[in-house]
């Protein structure tokens, strides 16, 4: 139940509060107040008088939804500022491979407008011979190569032992896609203050994928940030994924969290990676996550999805113009 | 196998079709030449040298291949030229619900810069008590309130023995999703000269799809034109179908055929067929086919994802800007 | 609505019908009167007290439902009798390739227990240049076989025009995947008095199935039996579908028709038909329709699915003992 | 590549491991030689001719093939013996509730037949607000029900910080399907001697499971089942998932584990249990993994799929008949 107060607020806050002590979960934003499980014929009357409304439908990701927190959650790192008024974007490559190249492809990601750098220092492969990652040496490069062009460093988390070396580097926790309902990892970022971008997992609905940021949520932290980059479907000869494109007004409706676009993985192919990106973009999403590689025949991995510089450049002022034209 | 033949095209051609007659199927377009399930080792010297190239692996839908038909195909119908130059808009009811509804939709539908109208009058639906079209009665209100506008006719024929009677009103057919795979109309169109628009259906593949149309241009006719209009998928809560819209540019890489967008069944929401018009333009169909309707509501079919006049108008103003700005 | 009605039942059918005629559609099933979309408050007071119960949430697919036909549908034909007390075996070649091999495979068949003979003479093919079947010289061995050694026939038909032609040869229609929802072929095979197998669409769900049946019974034949022949799904690299085994005891308890499987397509590979056999039949199928040939590797269709004779009569052994077991 | 010696077979793997020390991972079973990633054209020509055969085309997961390891893998455990030629039962509550609960429910399961105890402690719930598990406490009491009653344990480990901990209760490690592809959490069941239940993700296809499952092979544990738990599909209206009941012929035949089905999952129906067992036996399943309570309606967790004692036990008599049918 989510009960929207309209006078004495604070006092009935605390009423509310004290009622569930010990009994409910009791969540508060502003003039909301949910609590977790209970229905309004448990409230007394004066507080249901003092609500302006009472919905006892709500989604089961209470925190996550716009019935609870109406505005729009903006995430705020030294160089970004991630909300649907302006276009963010997140470049770099896949993995982090040395010093060199990172500090070379954050150049590039930043002469396109990027101002926060990906690059994998642990990586989720799906087979165990595959490259798993420069580890912390990975990060130290990533941040050094972020800091020295003035961005802001997203990288993924693979386990909860792990969040505080992470932290140390990043300023954004990447959840990956198959780890979208690793629970013990969820709730381990939901208790720092670093925003976190979750990835969509590849068979996971809507309603997965908010209860999945609930967990982070429910832990204090609510600098969160959706991504779609894709789902499972019956046909993968042309694109390794279907990206859900519609998942982004969808999500836009439902929730308070900016929704990024990864067209890089939506697909798997380089070559349609920048009409996904104008896609996303003419569909609303506040940023686009992509994949750069200056030779992507040896890249580390994900060759086939990373743009070259040129088209990187390309496409991101193609994305640029788009998003200008949607916000007129 | 398709020959590119560089010289003596004329008589290379003539000792082809001569050496497979009654052996296998031969299909010339220009200067290229498909035998259907035959090999290069089969061609004497002089045909080898004569080629440009021999593709032996070509997918089986070989006449809706690019490597067969590199240009273009371009759809012509009285008042529409269908290509991705250009941005053809095809709006107009679900169904045919009577003669001034149909009239006072055209009108819309025009105004919003459409020049092909929709409607049903043969309406497949999933349940056998639900309304079943006008039948011929809706074809001929189609018609007048299409030529009262200067406008073309789109609509969908259910099966083989209804091809003559639609032939008589329409500018297009529209094979429905539901009968993708139904052979025999597909054969039956294909025996025509009149414009095919085939969705794809909810479970097809790319390739499927191309197979399809194969099915039609194998009876001699290629005025086709494909509509990407969503998938089935394992998510269906917040939209009816996935709309697949990384399917627009790989279907542009592989056929030459126009391909379509559309939106309202996509979705099954009208108010995310605005976000979804613009994304498939981003991505670069050459056209859009949406459901209009001034009282949604009381729609005999489909209201949920019908646009009212306002937001269509809306919406074609914001797809022409999008498409002119990937023009540029 | 459904009304049970529990005295006076001619009387109150002959009222119900009166008060609806020209406005509702009124199907009647011993005591159980449908009312296509009406509710319980148009009905006055003494229908209500003569009624046993008034369901008024009821699937679309009415007829087709165990709320308005509880008993078991058993389908006749001259030598099979299809329904889950009993198992029927129905078998033969993919498509019927000339009369000494239709013969042949009529032995085969016979061998193991079936009592129906497959065999395709129209065969609806993804590629418009592969084999699309005898046509009407099929059917006409493939009837010669049957009779010759005692069996029935089922065949497909694949659109409304052939349907009096097929009717001549066969004593089952099949209704192909890809034709499911083909509603022109459907409401024509429901006009006869000829069993129908209706094959599950690929990706269609049990409600597009039940809906589809409801069609044919909608046209006053309810000599219908389904078939589970496996779903589209996200992996088919070992197997074609998904075999959707669960399917075959959620329809038994929706729908009075017998449920069969269909190992063949479920899977496409031989040496899985076995096991799904059994699982079929251990799920509680009423019978199985399988795919054989003697020399697969040179079969004109769907070869790499086929049982070979010796594979078939062991698979049919098996299939009895679990259905025996299953039965005590 | 893998390479079968049939001569001089510890001299030959001596020889490879030397050439390939420090450049590539060999890994060896009996006369099997695998090198991830290398190829025939590297071997001397003496190894050449010390093989039996040279496979280059082999599957990522190698160790998890049975390419390399062609004799089944049987599990063993104080109590089970888990192989494809006895029927195995794991039986017991979703969640372990308190420690009467549990103690009445394994005295159940142990009347069925089953060897093992299942229960969750540590709970991966969709949704942060619902019962997340007793934790160690559950452990405890799982644990002293299963010996009190002579059964083994299997319960959820959820991340490998917990590995440790729940080592100390559990003769089996249950890996949940949300949690098949967290790779820090199958590299640390992957460095002990337990035996490793990993179910199939919901999406995951049969590559990825048999991937997976080679993490857990890799860290030197094969003490490996793989458990089919359904598959997320197009339509979950009447079953939570699709029961991929092909999937357990098809693993069989790559794997040398053994395959256990879990048709409470795969249904998340009570009512479909016993038919779903039963198929998943009639595929030839070494073991069945199901849920049970006394009183469903008020189970903390999936109380909609738990079987009741009386139906438990007459589920457990047909899958041992079906068992014996099959292995005769």
């Amino acid at each position: 139940m989510i009960i929207i107060l309209k006078k004495e607020i604070s006092e009935n806050i605390a009423r509310i509060k004290k009622m569930f002590a010990n009994k409910k979960q009791v969540l508060v934003h502003q003039n909301q107040v949910a609590v977790v499980g209970a229905t309004a014929t448990e409230l007394p009357r004066e507080i249901q008088v003092a609500a302006e409304q009472i919905i006892e439908k709500t989604p089961a990701a209470i925190q996550s939804s716009r019935l609870f927190h109406p505005e729009d959650i903006v995430i705020k790192t030294p160089h970004a500022h991630i909300s649907s008024d302006s276009l963010t974007i997140m470049a770099g490559p896949c993995s982090v491979e040395n010093r060199d190249h990172i500090f070379k492809m954050a150049a590039v990601a930043k002469q396109g407008g990027a101002t926060v750098l990906r690059g994998g220092a642990f990586k989720p492969r799906t087979s165990p011979y595959s490259f798993q990652g420069l580890g912390e040496e990975g990060l130290k490069y990533l941040r050094a190569a972020a800091d020295q062009n003035g961005m802001d460093v997203i990288t993924e988390v693979m386990d909860d032992e792990h969040v505080p070396l992470v932290a140390e580097y990043t300023d954004i926790f990447q959840i990956g896609a198959r780890n979208m309902q690793n629970f013990s990892l969820l709730k381990e970022v939901g208790k720092t203050k670093i925003p976190v971008a979750l990835k969509r997992g590849m068979s996971a609905t809507i309603d997965d994928l908010l209860n999945a940021a609930e967990y982070i949520a429910a832990g204090g932290n609510q600098q969160i940030m959706l991504i779609e980059r894709g789902i499972r479907t019956f046909d993968s000869k042309y694109t390794r994924n279907t990206f859900d494109v519609a998942a982004i007004p969808v999500l836009q409706q439902l929730t308070p969290y900016p929704i990024i676009a990864d067209p890089s993985h939506a697909v798997g192919r380089w070559d349609l990676v920048t009409p996904m990106a104008a896609a996303g973009i003419a569909a609303g999403a506040a940023g686009l996550i992509v994949e750069i590689h200056d030779d992507p025949e040896h890249a580390f991995s994900d060759g086939p999805q990373a743009l070259k510089p040129a088209t990187y450049l390309a496409m991101t002022r193609q994305a640029q113009a788009i998003h200008q034209l949607m916000a007129e």
